[in-house]
C-alpha cells in the first residue's frame, strides 16, 4: 500500500538587500538583536539609534570563529526564550560572519524557525557571507559542518560601518570580491585593477557589484546542487591552509587569497588561463597586501586534507577553476600529481 | 541601493509512505540506523534482514521523551561523523515519535540537510508523528522548542512491528487515530465504532485511512499556518495535562484522549456538537481504554499554562473544536471563565 504526500508548491523565497538604507529598518515584532562586545561598543547605539522597533532585546556573545559552537548557540537560543520570544519574532545578526552564520541557524531552529536579518559589520561578510542563507556551526570534526539552509528576510549593508575595520580585515573582504570578479565578471575584475577600495564611492561599488554577483548565482541554485559550488574557487584550498595554521595564522580571506592562487596555478597547468591572467590576478591580490603564496609541511598531507572537507563525496574532489578571467570550469578528474605540483608552484 | 535575491521556485516535496512494504527498501548510500536499545532488541534483526543497503551503522540512544535533548542529537551527529557520513547519506529513524523526531532533526542540520527515512515502530508514530516533517527535541523552556521543519525521502509502516507493543501503547496510538476521524472524518468514526484494531485487518485499514488524513492536511500546509493546525485538536490541553504531571502519569495519546474531552465539552458549551456526539467520540476512548477525565490541582494554573505554549502567539489561545462528527471550529475568542467552565465538566 502506497500513500503519496505531495506538498503544495512552496512560495519561492524573495528577499532584498539594502545597501545603506538602514534607517528605513521598521520591525513590527519582538526583536533579539545578536552582537559581540566589539561591534556593540562601536556601533550599537547607532543601530538603536536607527532601528524603528516595537520591543527589542540585546544578546552579545564572544567574538571568533573558535565559539561558534553548539555551546554559543545554545546561549543565544535560552536567551530567546527567556524573553519569550514567539514565531513571529525576528533575530537580528549584528556583527561578521561568525554572528551571521550562528544567527540564522539559531533563527532556523527556534520553534522550526523564524525569521532573521541580517545587518553584516565586515567587508567579508557584506559581500558575500550575509547573502544566500548558509547558517551553521563548527565542531570537532570541522568547520560549518552543523547547519542549515536559512535565508534571512532582508539584508542591510552600511558602508559605514566598515569605517572601523582594521585594515586586514579590510583585506580579507576583497579577497571574496576579487574570487566574485574573477569567476564571474571579467569587466568588473578590469574596473578593480584601477578602482580604489579605499575610498567610498569605489567601495560602495565593489559592494554592490559583488551582492549582485552572489545574489544571482544563490537565486539560480539555493542549496549548491550546481552554480553555486562556483563560489568556492578558492576555498577548497583555503579549507586546508586554515585547517594546518588552525585557524590562527589567517583570516579566512586570506587563506582564500592563497587559495585562489593555488587554484590558478592548477588552471594554468591546465591551459584554462594564461600566464598573464595569472600574474593579474596575484597582483590585484598584492594590492590590498593579501598572502598569495603558503608553504605546507607535507604536500601528500595536504592534498589528503581535501578528503576530509565535507564537500568531497564520494571522494573525488571537485575544483573549481577560472577559465579565462569571467569565467569558470569545475573539474573533479584531475590527478594527484597534477595537484601536488601546482600547489607546490604556487608556493614558488 | 536595493538588491533583489529571488531564489527559483524550489521543486514541491514528495515522498510516499509505504505500508507493509519493507521488503523493497533499496538505499544506495551510506546509512547510519538511529534506534533505542528496547527496538534494536525486539526488531533490528529484522529489519537488517528486509534492508538492501550498501553500508550501514546502528546508534543507540536511551529511550524516552526525557533524552529527546541537544546532548542525545550531539550524540547522534557526532557519530554520523565518526563514520564519515557525507551529503549523499541517509539517516534512518527506528523506532517510536522521540526517535523519529530527533533523526530528523539531526538529518535536517547534519552538513546542512541530508535524507532521512522513517520506520516507525509504534501505532502513534505510524499515524501521526512519522508523516508531516515536524522534529524536534525538547529544552529547560518545553517540548520541541527547537527544530525544524524537514519532510522525510520516504515512510515505511509495518504493521509487523506493532505485535510487541504493549497494550498501554498501543491504545496511545488509538487516541490519535479518533483524532483524525473526529475532525476530519465523519464516515471514518462511524466504522472505527464498529471496528476492532486488534484484528489486523481493521488495523491495517485504520492507519491507512489515518496516514491518508494526515497526508492530505500536510499536503496543504506543511508549515502549520492554517488547516494543519487543526491536527492539535486535544493537544492545546493535552500539553498542559503532560505539563502538570511532569510526562509521567499519561503518555501523550492518553493526554491526547484526556484533552479531547476537554475540548469537546467546550465544543458542546458553544453547540458546535450535540450531547450525543459527545458521548460518542467518549465512548470509543473508553472502548480502547483511554483516560477521559483529569483533575487539575488548580483551574486558575490549568488555564494560564496555555499561555506558556509556544503555539499562543500574541497572547491568544487558538482552540482547535469539532465542529459535529467529522468537521472543526477553530476558536481564538473564547473568555476564560468559558474554558474553565469545560475543563471542570470535563471532570464530571
Amino acid at each position: 500500500m502506497k500513500i503519496p504526500v505531495n506538498l503544495s508548491c512552496v512560495k519561492p523565497k524573495k528577499y532584498t538587500v539594502f545597501v545603506n538604507e538602514l534607517d528605513r529598518l521598521d520591525i513590527d515584532a519582538k526583536v533579539m538583536i545578536v552582537t559581540n562586545p566589539t561591534v556593540a561598543s562601536l556601533h550599537l547605539e547607532k543601530l538603536l539609534s536607527l532601528l524603528h522597533v516595537k520591543e527589542f532585546h540585546v544578546i552579545t556573545v564572544p567574538d571568533g570563529e573558535v565559539y561558534k559552537n553548539f555551546e554559543t548557540l545554545n546561549t543565544i537560543l535560552e536567551k530567546c526564550f527567556e524573553h519569550r520570544l514567539d514565531r513571529k519574532s525576528v533575530l537580528i545578526a549584528f556583527g561578521g560572519g561568525v554572528i551571521g552564520d550562528m544567527t540564522g541557524f539559531a533563527a532556523s531552529i527556534f520553534q522550526r524557525g523564524i525569521d532573521f536579518i541580517q545587518i553584516p559589520t565586515t567587508l567579508l561578510s557584506q559581500v558575500d557571507a550575509s547573502v544566500g542563507g548558509k547558517t551553521g556551526i563548527n565542531n570537532a570534526f570541522g568547520k560549518n559542518l552543523i547547519g542549515s539552509f536559512w535565508q534571512p528576510r532582508a539584508v542591510y549593508c552600511e558602508s559605514a560601518f566598515l569605517k572601523t575595520l582594521p585594515k586586514r580585515e579590510f583585506s580579507a573582504g576583497v579577497a571574496e570580491i576579487v574570487k566574485m570578479a574573477v569567476t564571474f565578471d571579467a569587466d568588473f575584475f578590469a574596473w578593480l585593477e584601477k578602482a580604489d577600495l579605499n575610498t567610498h564611492e569605489d567601495l560602495d561599488y565593489a559592494i554592490t557589484s559583488s551582492i549582485r554577483i552572489k545574489s544571482d548565482v544563490v537565486a539560480q541554485d539555493e542549496k549548491e546542487m550546481g552554480i553555486r559550488a562556483v563560489l568556492n574557487y578558492g576555498h577548497t584550498f583555503a579549507h586546508v591552509v586554515e585547517n594546518e595554521t588552525k585557524y590562527e595564522k589567517y583570516l579566512h580571506g586570506e587563506a582564500v587569497a592563497i587559495g585562489m592562487v593555488m587554484a590558478n596555478c592548477l588552471a594554468q597547468k591546465l591551459g584554462l588561463i594564461s600566464k598573464s591572467e595569472f600574474d593579474r590576478v596575484k597582483a590585484l591580490l598584492k594590492k590590498y597586501n593579501l598572502p598569495t603564496s603558503y608553504t605546507p609541511a607535507s604536500y601528500d598531507s595536504f592534498y589528503d586534507a581535501f578528503f576530509l572537507d565535507k564537500k568531497s563525496a564520494n571522494n573525488s574532489i571537485k575544483f573549481i577553476l577560472p577559465c579565462s578571467i569571467g569565467s569558470y570550469a569545475i573539474k573533479n578528474d584531475i590527478d594527484k600529481a597534477t595537484v601536488i605540483a601546482s600547489i607546490r608552484e604556487a608556493n614558488d
